[in-house]
């Protein structure tokens, strides 16, 4: 029996004008996240994390920001191939465990509904998801809300 | 036999009148880490990593900062307590590494206290309690020493 | 059959009249990291990964940067050492996965070198050191190009 692990980080602007998707949610709030995509932070860090683990390039390689396909588009997708393509090569995912740094707002409400969207995507239980949160006491470009910052880990096994 | 990882991240600020508690070690220092709690960034961040890894949420819900009982509270019994929820819900913790982020003082003469103090409460060896520490070079919020941040990363096994 | 896990990260500043060495490979740029080594920030985060999920302190506590043996020198070194303790202490390193955050320039090139030159090191296969890439969308100290960060996370077996 064999493992593999992964880790994987993202940055965003926060702006106006924009929606605040986190984990395939949209959460209510005057600012959105700024990016090609629809900036979902915390699928990207896990998509991150996946194909890290699986040695297979990362977001930018599969989904470049270049390329107008990926304009606006639904994160869910993204993460929805990432899990294609990790699977055809071999491995199953085991845990998610991730981190969302952000001032404000709270997502606390909403992580049961990432939970469930992300678990439904990637096949496995909701309690083999885990989505934590803290801000950064106000330090930094967190704390100053300009953007928020997502860390994720993964443990794929080999099958 | 299976397994499951997680990945812990904490800030604190730094300021005056403040004790500087790292990983249950008190730190002499002319600032302390500023918090509801004790503000030990180094047991926090342990703490989130090992609830993530076992998918039960995450600090701020099991302590929160609004709830007076966890007020100037000593953090070895926050982990005590993520301690006892994450193994009644039937894992063991293998090993835990983490890294401190600081610009100073130098932490490395306390970090064999602070391995003995988390090895007895987690109930593990201290060769399965890693504590690693950087500055970041100057720069950043760190870097100027408004605060400091702590990341962990932990293994368990599913009993 | 045990598994330990670690991460590492590092931080650098960016500075004219230094080479920009990073994953062991000297990237042409216009300025480079700046520190008492080569400050290739990649294999210093892998180095403290392996380290820290051994327990076996950190890059500080076997290359100090108060030691004049390590000045200026090549990181590759640090790593064939670092290879070496872990081995010694009875560990097998099963893969890494690592983040490097910088806003310029594009490391995506350069990263196939970086990847046959840390497998040649650890003795790993070359699908199994994953090095992603991405930018902090302009914020904090690398966004402004001041410096540069990597994370890198590792998995060992016990042997």
């Amino acid at each position: 029996m064999s493992f593999r692990i992964g880790f994987g980080v993202d940055f965003h602007q926060l702006g106006e004008g924009r929606d605040l998707m986190i984990g395939g949610v949209h959460i209510p709030h005057d600012k959105g996240a700024i990016g090609h995509s629809d900036a979902d932070v915390l699928l990207h860090a896990i998509c991150d994390a996946m194909l890290g683990a699986a040695c297979l390039g990362d977001i930018g390689v599969h989904f470049p920001d270049t390329d107008s396909t990926y304009k606006n588009i639904d994160s869910k997708i993204l993460l929805k191939e990432t899990v294609r393509i990790v699977k055809a090569e071999g491995y199953q995912l085991v845990n998610i465990d991730s981190s969302l740094c952000l001032q404000e707002p709270k997502i606390k409400p909403f992580v049961p509904q990432m939970q469930q969207t992300i678990a439904s995507i990637t096949g496995i239980s909701e309690k083999a998801v885990s989505i934590k949160a803290t801000t950064t006491e106000k330090m930094g470009f967190v704390g100053r809300k300009e953007g928020l910052v997502a860390y994720a880990t993964v443990l794929l096994q080999v099958i």
